[in-house]
């Protein structure tokens, strides 16, 4: 299983001092999507620059023009970007020729997703790389939030998944065995007050390296 | 009825240049959300300091995070932003809460909502000042495409609504009369040969001015 750092930072600067203590526990470096609203996609293009052996993934979220955002993200150094899983088959299937134009991926996020089954099965045929089970962190603060439900789909689903929505030592065990291929976190690391040994710790939880 | 022009160029330098053309024509100035993605929410303070009696529209499409993300495009000098009504209701209300703290606004994008009626009356229970009855960019290309489908949910809805997706002279008039507060007109006017009279044409044709 790979690690994926996310990081809901708000200025480029933030993010490289992060990435400073913890990119060398990490396979894939994700930009959040406030943090590329707020920077602008100019946040891809420094990250990519200071670590260009790493994956780094644009959390664009995108809902609607598919092709055109997918191909801003690529064109700005992105080797991941996301499409919202809700958004229409058109938008989906649109990022995804962006993508194979660049040789890179789109990935589908799942949040806010409620009939998963049926949605993984489709976006599946749609082409795209895999799929981010994914609680919010607007879901994550409701009452009785567990990951246990993302798992749940995981398990059941036939394509390829990560896994994104409180991660932390605690979990990252659960998220590996119930099949994930990467394991997301965000607050667990760039939240700890020693970001490296955060990582470092998530990293030795992990069994097989992906 | 008002007027609003929706910027889906990707510069700054595009966007005001285009306004220098259109701006005395419309009520209210839209950002789209691959500019805010590209130049980051810069773009929104250069557009609000060169225009500051016009009310500036951040397209954020805000899926999660809301009061974070309502919050930035506010700081940056929005007016307006929204949140997509297929966000989770706490996503939503995070927006509401940051738009009443900031004595602004914040419009729910009904973009690829199935349920429409469901939702919109959920939707003005959790706040927001108006809903965007939207065909994106990639569902108008799509055959078979008609406005007459939000024209109805607008209809029969009994929330203040606004329409955009590919209004233009022709159809401007049937929005109006489907009891639109706000016409969003985007490619009809920057992608016109000549913006300035595309959006004094959009502007004559509406009957009472809001």
């Amino acid at each position: 299983m790979k690690l994926q750092v996310a990081i809901d930072l708000l200025s480029t600067a933030d993010a490289l001092s992060l990435l400073h203590k913890v990119a060398e526990y990490v396979d894939i470096i994700e930009l959040g999507t406030p943090l590329i609203k707020q920077q602008g996609l100019t946040v891809v293009t420094d990250v990519k620059a200071a670590y260009p052996e790493k994956l780094v993934f644009a959390d664009m979220k995108t809902m609607d023009a598919g092709e055109l955002e997918a191909d801003l993200a690529f064109k700005a150094g992105a080797d991941i970007m996301t499409v919202l899983a809700s958004a229409a088959d058109s938008t989906i299937a649109g990022a995804v020729k962006a993508g194979k134009a660049h040789g890179k991926q789109v990935v589908a996020d799942m949040i806010g997703v409620a009939d998963k089954a049926k949605r993984l099965k489709e976006l599946k045929d749609l082409g795209v790389s895999w799929v981010e089970l994914h609680a919010g962190l607007d879901e994550q603060a409701q009452a009785g939030y567990t990951i246990e439900t993302l798992l749940e789909a995981g398990r059941d689903s036939h394509v390829p998944f990560s896994v994104a929505g409180g991660i932390n030592a605690d979990r990252i065990g659960a998220v590996e065995a119930a099949g994930a291929t990467i394991a997301v976190a965000g607050a667990a690391i760039y939240g700890s007050k020693d970001p490296a040994e955060a990582a470092k710790t998530l990293r030795s939880k992990i069994q097989q390296l992906g």
